[in-house]
């Protein structure tokens, strides 16, 4: 069966997770999916990444996914925006709780009992964890599968505490830069975003998020990154002994990034027939297909195995199997595996092998003393440096700049909007009638945009930051 | 502070866990607790063994948390098991949910209604998957980290489906031979048992269990595999269609280890001055300790260089911190680091390296050239070694042989009591009024043991088999 065309987004998003074997959408409760070996596969190596990441400056740990009820609403912030969302454990077995459990949202309020324990004086700071575990949501709204979950399945949130707000602010700024890296190494281009006051994380002192565009204009916020200043660590009391023996508040952060990177993975590089992989985190880099004639297969197979020697450090596929080639070919690019090898009579005969790259589709010769594990990688970094460019040239192609409230109203329908605003609440309000929702202020200018930071307010027409609205997931 | 000393095992191990930095015991939730970083990090080296053993010939999967009360109801044997256990989610934010969703207390609920959409034919199977997650238990009995939780976090659960009885049987086998492999390799002696019926996984058809010896003499059960016959498949009618066109019922297995693995690696290897570990799952497996006198410290600590270059491959630490040698040495004994290098200025000048392995603490000395990957390896490998066979003592030390039901009853107070059995529930009941749990029939012997496998029955003097029974974790 065919994919519908990417330009009808929701269908062949919808259709691609099943038909790539990344999830089963067949689960019968609402939200909530199954991982199937491929999928998880993808899955692994994406956050494989993250962890290798993470691991170089955060200690990984596992907090319970239950929270009593009293720890999660003592901040009144954080419960305030969560209390519609939480999933509560009422009944062990056929008892009745005495305090009720909620399934973690988010753990802060697992967490920050701890850290209290933990902290006692300046050395114990920066203290910086993470852990990547599933955390819970009662979404009232339309869940979709890797965008919108109950079961958000692959959470990985980092905590971290510092002396003072100086320090907290200079772990936000590596966050973010973690988070580059992170999506830069698998070619999804994004927007760093000022949160508005009014759209930050529920108990932070500001917010600033990664979003990036999907295929049909909306906007997606795929990593969060939030200073939580002293707010946590006077509700939890943690403190810390000084250089001069005084006891301070520490300062926080907290940041998180979720299995939307692997919706944005998939919606962004794929395209009509099928997934479209960086060669670092596809399940399977390299498949082999051998092209058999009668009385010519011994040849063609011992020449395989030649090729297989010189690429068996990489997760390849010998496919052997009874389908015609053109019945593998279009198998194996559903499942965007980023190098095909076709090896027939006339390659075994002339020692060269038949290349061709996932994104580009076109074919071209190589001898077989090329085939090298460097001349792979150096293929595979040609593939993310061309999904990135062609990433970026389509996320340009649907941004417009407004320079009216009714150019905004226009424009989201179809993309996503730049404009020049103030501040104030006001005026961000006056925006956010028109036209979805204002993810808010730029923090930086993304390297392929050239536009001024500065302009005037496209409400009031005072000192404006360029930033950002649009219909979002 | 000091250890409690391991002969007061139950407050040496509460201790242990915490003074080693595995968990963190204080989180405010009875039977819930924090992986710390060191203890997260043996976790992932233990686990990744298994996962290496299970990805052999099973795909990894993930499977929601939550399932539907109709779903786990759906197999009344199973429900029964587990419906005095179960966390059950009332309520998605302030609104009562239309169907009770239980928090997963083990996944074939969550699994065979989706193994139903899977299986086809014969050309599905055998089917093999596991997943690593977190299943939730409402315990009401004394709770203890890593050995009866409310939250087990790392539940390796397999789900298996067959054609036949045979091929379930098979699988059982290979199952056996999967734990035996993981056990073995972090040198934890075990008997492999055939549970009594009447204590068999709910919905089964027959359990046979890994359990090993804690150091009080009680039996932890660290290991199940479950046939389960075709009991789930006509619950959740998965038929497959047969080479002969007719349709049939699949044969299922499961089979799983939780973190208990971890709780007998602790108890069983360590010892009075804490963590003894096995060289390959250890967090850091050598630690260097300069000894540094004035006018010498250039002199040994690029000595030191030189045998960090002959081990980076391993984790390592190289101990650089303010303490004396001596505590230092405690601090790592703590942490059961596998092999300890202490450097001096003799050791320097003479070019060799004073060499202590953490279970035997003697000394000696190798000369820098024949530190080798290799070397080091092999130590590990007779560290291994002695480790098992040094549990193997201990737990043969910790069995008695009873001719009688009296000798049950005495032995059992501190031992596990070996014995012939005959099938007869009324047999095994008289053994369980005497002694603790009958925890069934050895399915084979352990090498370790020089028994005959046939007796005459303790009870009835009828054709028996090797039996054991102990007060059990």
């Amino acid at each position: 069966m065919a994919l519908p065309a990417k330009e009808t987004f929701s269908e062949w998003f919808h259709e691609l997770i099943q038909a790539a074997e990344i999830l089963d959408i067949r689960y019968p409760v609402k939200g909530l999916y199954v991982w199937l070996p491929f999928g998880f596969k993808l899955r692994q190596l994406v956050y494989g990444k993250l962890r290798e990441i993470m691991d170089r400056d955060h200690n990984e740990v596992y907090f319970p996914a239950l929270i009593p009820e009293t720890e999660l609403g003592k901040e009144s912030e954080h419960i305030k925006g969560f209390e519609g969302e939480v999933y509560w454990i009422t009944h062990g077995g056929l008892d009745p709780l005495d305090v009720k459990l909620a399934l973690r949202p988010t753990s802060e309020t697992a967490m920050y009992p701890m850290f209290k324990l933990w902290i006692r004086t300046h050395a114990d700071l920066p203290l910086r964890v993470y852990q990547i575990v599933n955390v819970f949501r009662y979404e009232t709204k339309h869940t979709r599968p890797l965008i919108r979950l109950r079961e958000i399945t692959s959470f990985k949130e980092a905590h971290t505490a510092h002396r003072n707000q100086k320090e907290a602010e200079e772990q936000v700024e590596k966050a973010i830069g973690y988070y580059k890296e992170f999506y830069d190494f698998i070619a999804i281009p994004y927007f760093v975003i000022h949160r508005p006051d009014w759209d930050k994380f529920p108990g932070a002192v500001y917010t600033i998020a990664f979003d990036t565009i999907m295929p049909d204009g909306r906007s997606l916020q795929i990593g969060t990154v939030h200073n939580l200043g002293e707010n946590f660590a006077r509700t939890f009391d943690i403190k810390y002994e000084g250089f001069d023996g005084n006891h301070y508040y520490v300062h926080q952060t907290c940041y998180g990034i979720s299995e939307r990177c692997i919706a944005a993975l998939i919606a962004i590089h794929g395209d009509d027939l099928g997934l479209v992989l960086p060669f670092d985190v596809a399940p399977i880099q390299i498949v082999l297909i051998p092209v058999l004639y009668k009385d010519k297969e011994k040849e063609v197979l011992d020449f395989c195995k030649e090729v297989v020697e010189r690429i068996k450090r990489f997760r390849y596929v010998l496919d052997l199997g009874e389908e015609r080639p053109g019945a593998k070919y279009y198998k194996w690019e559903l499942k965007g595996v980023p190098i095909r090898f076709e090896i027939g009579p006339k390659e075994a005969e002339n020692r060269n092998i038949v290349v061709s790259f996932r994104d580009e589709r076109k074919k071209f010769s190589v001898p077989l003393e090329e085939i090298s594990e460097e001349r792979i990688r150096s293929w595979g970094e040609e593939m993310r440096n061309r999904l990135r460019n062609r990433a970026v040239e389509f996320i340009k192609g649907k941004l417009k700049f407004a320079r009216s409230l009714s150019e905004i109203e226009e424009y989201a329908k179809s993309s996503v909007v730049l404009l020049y605003l103030c501040k104030e609440k006001s005026c961000g309000e006056q925006v956010e009638n028109r036209g979805g929702k204002l993810l808010g202020w730029l923090k930086e200018l993304p390297n392929f945009l050239n536009f001024e930071m500065e302009g005037e307010c496209i409400v009031c027409g005072g000192k404006g930051t360029l930033a950002v609205a649009s219909r979002s997931y």
